[in-house]
């Protein structure tokens, strides 16, 4: 695999305990640099974050991104990106990527898709073509992308789901995890990260198994998916706290697509170190905005003359330069300006939040966050 | 009218004139700042230059940008800017701003609008509420915009035109060129330029004689309309050299609407300090980029795996850093980051070319670029 950063290999370390949680600050390490954990990764679908020069997002901080190994299979295609050099060239972002198996997008187009155990075939949204994704393929795919992290290919248990299916559908996940990290090591040196994925749906059992029999496998990190689904959201905070203890304390563990803001102090209480969701971007598109103040809706008339910044206690560019009334015109007039400068502001009021919660972690008054919950958008 | 910038006087002085061309070198001054000409000024439609941070627009050197009153007169509305103390504080754009009259865009919509002596009704294209535009209205919403250099409302003759039909139309514009200007001293001191509409379809001495009536009424500047709005590329040449001569030399010339960059260096050398046009931002937009080595439409499969810039002489964020394969496939995605990468190259271009011709004109070699006319796209 080309393009493996500096010689630098796949690593993590927990540097602080939280007294009064089950938070932790750690340090991730990658061939495309460090990352201090609890760490929020932008979701970069198709090999950019939306409406994001990279610039800004550097900017901003952001040290991690999460690339969709569907999108880039179908369109421009893992093989021309592989022969470009790996993601990292192609997209000209020299920082860390993780990139999902593709699963998640061929499980959610139900019914373009069939399951056998030996993979799954499905159909490109794009254009209907048919294609068939292995455990082993998933692992070649992300191998030609050359992502730092990369993730094994699972199924997603769907919400509601009895206990019987779960437990089959949890089972061939672990049959699959075992695939994928055979091929994975006759792809990869161990430069880089592999991830497990827990399931097992709502059920405390299912979970422990799925994570005592991934762990045992070796992987370097151990993702929780399956949740944010449809569930109740006590659902998933009661399988989330049913399913961290089970994660040894020396491996990072990466809660898949969540959440609010309120949400990631939640899990970073319970021990979750990495979080990737599309809402931070795909709500700056449609104008719902994350302030400390709460959640804006910029098109409501009560912005059209507002000459204030969209939150007066952030520093992104948007706040500094742009008012709510020229925000709101933006929005209304269906400005491209409008989508970067609201994911601008959005991806910064997550990262400024991760920011602050390391900083909380570090001083041992990460307690307070989650006692002041409500201060948060939800 | 609010943010009048610092005190500062419209004004127009020509520094220099080419020795072999018509082509002259100048300074124009505006309330928010001078500006070199020859120049070029990218169209800011509804208040922003469309896909443009305004970082990059001012990083890249724009000092003047173009934009659209029928459009902010309909959304977010005249008045709400007014409120909000004008276009520059409302966008936050602190560079010099020019505003059209509005007529341009309603009467392209030619089903939508019908013209008296007194002004013309139109229809919104946004939700076909009635409007009644008249000479004084237009000065009275440019007043509230509060740009730099406002522009007299005129019939934009369409082409083909008879010569009897072209003269009455072209007395109209002159009569409603003498209304706003008897508006505009009422509402402002003459710190902002206003340019009179030099029209006459492709008839000489129609176009001598608006030419002359304008000079005689006293504008800050003229600016050649109707053209470029379908003749043939000789005719509208022939009308424009047809035309300048009969613009004193102390008064700026723009010639609005034009045009592909042949078509500045063209024009330049016929006198012409002031363009806008569409043309770089919306073609980006549609993936058309223009280059030291022609147009290249970036959508064409051999820019697939290519792994070189857009243009190798051209130093702007998106050439510096992504390949045409990267460029190629967020086109293809249908990323905001292609508009917004494509729409950085193309401004650069053009801004970068206007740069070049300032620097031959100065050193008394711009005949040069005539010759050499042919390696520049059209």
């Amino acid at each position: 695999m080309s393009d493996t950063g500096e010689g630098k290999r796949f690593g993590f370390e927990v540097l602080h305990k939280d007294a009064s949680t089950g938070a932790r600050l750690g340090l991730l390490r990658t061939p495309h640099g460090d990352i201090p954990t609890p760490v929020f990764m932008p979701v970069g679908t198709a090999g950019c974050v939306k409406a994001m020069p990279h610039e800004f997002l550097e900017q901003l901080g952001a040290r991690i991104v999460l690339a969709n190994t569907y999108h880039l299979y179908l369109r421009p295609g893992h093989e021309l990106i592989g022969r470009m050099g790996g993601l990292h060239r192609f997209a000209s972002w020299p920082r860390a990527i993780l990139t999902d198996s593709g699963g998640y997008q061929v499980f959610s187009h139900r019914e373009l898709r069939r399951v056998s155990e030996e993979g799954v075939h499905f159909q490109s949204h794009l254009d209907g073509s048919s294609h068939f994704l292995t455990p082993e393929k998933a692992m070649e795919v992300q191998a030609a992308l050359g992502a730092d992290i990369v993730m094994v290919l699972d199924e997603c248990t769907p919400y509601p789901c009895g206990r019987p299916d779960a437990e089959a559908s949890m089972r061939l996940s672990m049959r699959w995890a075992r695939r994928c990290l055979d091929r994975w090591r006759e792809l990869d040196d161990g430069a880089r990260g592999i991830f497990g994925i827990i399931q097992g749906s709502i059920y405390p059992e299912l979970r422990r198994q799925s994570a005592e029999e991934l762990c045992a496998m070796g992987f370097s990190g151990l993702a929780i998916g399956g949740l944010s689904v449809g569930e109740p959201k006590e659902a998933m905070y009661e399988t989330l706290a049913a399913t961290a203890p089970w994660i040894p304390e020396e491996r990072p563990r990466y809660l898949m697509g969540v959440g609010t803001p309120r949400d990631l102090v939640r899990s970073v209480a319970l021990g979750i170190d990495m979080f990737d969701c599309v809402l931070p971007t795909r709500n700056a598109r449609n104008g719902c905005l994350f302030t400390s103040r709460g959640r804006v809706l910029i098109k409501n008339a009560c912005h059209a003359e507002d000459p204030g910044p969209l939150d007066p206690d952030c520093g992104c560019r948007t706040c500094r330069r742009y008012s709510r009334a020229y925000l709101r015109h933006l929005f209304m007039a269906g400005e491209h300006l409008s989508a970067v400068l609201n994911t601008v502001h959005n991806l910064t009021f997550y990262l400024d939040t991760m920011r602050k919660i390391r900083q909380a972690i570090a001083s041992d008054s990460f307690g307070e966050w989650l006692r002041a919950l409500e201060k948060l958008p939800e």
